[in-house]
């Protein structure tokens, strides 16, 4: 696997373009258009929550053919929680896409991210559709990452390459958190393209697998959004020998993509509203990996780990209580925890440890909190940012 | 039910007293001492952590006998994770205080509560303790209530007076928040006294029912923590006709013991690490009161609910979305939410309203925040309080 330049449209067939409409008040790209060249194989995983934005209802309907050849996508307005007229609105992008790019309008997946519960000004975005002025390029990725941000501070973008059966195929992407970033699904949104010839039911296995084990084990806040949304197309144009079934080159691909939603998924950590660190907890020594995730996610949960994070404090005693609250049986007297490689709890007892070395490894952009369950050996990551100032300052006026 | 002065030492024949015996660095009273003059049935709930402190493992042993006559409790240190020693750390309070007092020291119930992984320098407690110089008073209420704080910014006592079967039945307590609180106990410390006659099985579910409806239904920052304990010592001296069926004067007992519990828990909320407003998530319209509480929580715990409010930003949408992922089936075209008296959503759509109300509403030192789930008519209210930049001030440099 190589790791190329390109993101979202490093797979042949892909274009993808970036566009002010004035949905955002402050003149910044707010509409992302992505695009292939033939109808791409598409599949999609969406929010778990019970309340759904418009765009995921309408997506969700129009993925179930399992064909798509655009995205459009829209920031600052997540067009949720705003009764019929929100469905009407995510129709409304569908179709001005459609007749934009003369395909038809079930094949245009929809997504918007931004306030909820504000009518979208739908008719910004057919204004600039019509206006034919929407320059598809093959370099529109990273205007495209930038078109979906909201509270971002970069864009989020990611491609590597792949043999599959003599063919080169590649896989792309873009995504934006980067608060309501919880497990299972956040409001992030995140796009992939491939050229990879794979049948769309192994498609779809392939994305849930892929985000199963990225963005669903990210977290920022705890706060699972409505709007959460991951797509894949598939255009085929690779030419490799057909994915038909769970082979060797299902499970290449499957690890690629993998890759790709884990780079894009831990940039968001990284980018989590008012985050100044990216942090790994890693925990080992488990029964079955579903409890490694669960501990890792009540570790990476926790605003009392988080805040101690920010202020590069060794409040180990913090991480130990949230693998206590996990639900997960644990035994604290087989526990180990380690801050990057200094032990700091063995066994029950917190150690003696050099302060100054603690501090050390805390003030670093990327932290490694290791736990060693000590009953099993099955093993976990999920990814975090610490909890600032800021994060208080942007979620305490959102909406103004 | 009268609400009365007094706290823990309102209840007759309970004595107790607040010394500074040097665990805190800053000269501030950090051991708090209760005292009934004759054995009381004593119960108690405590932490679901797994990773328990060593007073909580300590004082369930002693409470087994379901008898005690004093609490001792400090504040500064938690007695956790610190190995072997700390159960004989909490031996050894127990001890100090036996010995002071004249009772045995398995009568003696111990908590503490403050940093992690540290070794409580017991000795401390020892000397203060042997120096006879612990002046236990009728009046020591407020002195305990504040050697039990640790980043509590006020001592919260309460207490009220019950008519039971002609006898005039007094039920007070003392408590302290106020970070690392959560539903199913958190760091938080509570001491109920009363001169009831009741037996000590019903008085076990007496304290478990009103920690239900009180001290399980407030949150602060989602975190659970290893010292979490509640303590109600029945000493008897009232003389009202024991209480030996769940009778009448039995309901009436339970109905004002989580009178005493609730107004100590919304303390806490209110004076949760940080928080500027208390605030209180009213769900009606619930299928069950299990899911009331379910949901409340859900909202109560969200992040992003919390920094809007600290930002006073009627941001409904986030509420919206935490009812959505609480994890209780729910209908969106059901719900109605109330920012105080003002209706801001209303099944499937967010109202335009008055901004201006809004902020008036939401600019008080107490919010209401109302939930109409529109699927049944059971209700339960969680209180809670907002997250502010002082809550990562306060936890970004603990220990330090």
């Amino acid at each position: 696997m190589k790791t190329i330049s390109g993101g979202v449209t490093a797979a042949r067939g892909f274009k993808a373009a970036g566009i002010t409409c004035g949905i955002k008040k402050n003149q910044l790209p707010d509409l992302a258009l992505i695009y292939s060249e033939v109808a791409a194989d598409a599949a999609g995983i969406f929010t778990t929550n019970q309340v759904q934005a418009a765009p995921v209802i309408l997506s969700k309907e129009f993925l179930k053919k399992g064909k798509a050849q655009a995205i459009i996508a829209n920031s600052g307005n997540a067009n949720a929680c705003v009764g019929a007229v929100g469905m009407e609105a995510a129709r409304r992008m569908a179709t001005a896409v459609g007749t934009a790019l003369n395909i038809p309008m079930d094949s245009v997946l929809v997504a918007s991210t931004g306030v909820i519960g504000v009518a979208l000004p739908v008719e910004k975005i057919e204004t600039v559709l019509a206006a034919k002025s929407v320059m598809l390029t093959e370099n529109g990725s990273p205007a495209a990452a930038k078109a979906i941000m909201t509270t971002d501070t970069f864009p989020k973008e990611v491609a590597v390459e792949i043999e599959l059966g003599g063919a080169t195929v590649r896989i792309g992407g873009i995504a934006k958190g980067s608060g309501m970033i919880h497990p299972d699904m956040a409001t992030m949104l995140g796009f992939i393209t491939t050229d990879a010839k794979i049948e769309q039911s192994l498609l779809q296995k392939a994305i849930a697998l892929a985000g199963e084990c990225s963005f669903n084990r990210i977290t920022v806040d705890g706060d699972t959004s409505t709007n959460d949304t991951l797509f894949v197309l598939a255009n085929g144009l690779a030419e490799n020998p057909p994915i038909t079934t769970a082979n060797n080159d299902y499970l290449t691909f499957v690890q690629a993509l993998t890759q790709v939603c884990l780079e894009l998924a831990k940039m968001m950590a990284r980018d989590g509203e008012g985050a100044t660190k990216l942090v790994e907890i890693n925990i080992t020594g488990a029964k079955t990996e579903a409890e490694a995730v669960k501990v890792g996610k009540s570790v990476a949960t926790s605003n009392l780990v988080k805040t101690a994070l920010f202020g590069e404090d060794a409040n180990w005693g913090r991480i130990l209580a949230a693998v206590g609250y996990s639900g997960v049986e644990i035994d604290p007297e087989q526990i180990l925890i380690y801050l990057g490689d200094l032990l700091v709890y063995q066994k029950g007892i917190g150690l003696v440890f050099n302060e100054a070395k603690a501090k050390g490894i805390l003030s670093q952009k990327e932290i490694l909190i290791k736990i060693d369950l000590g009953d099993g050996t099955e093993s976990a990551s999920v990814w975090t940012c610490d909890l600032s100032y800021d994060y208080v300052k942007i979620n305490g006026s959102y909406r103004t």
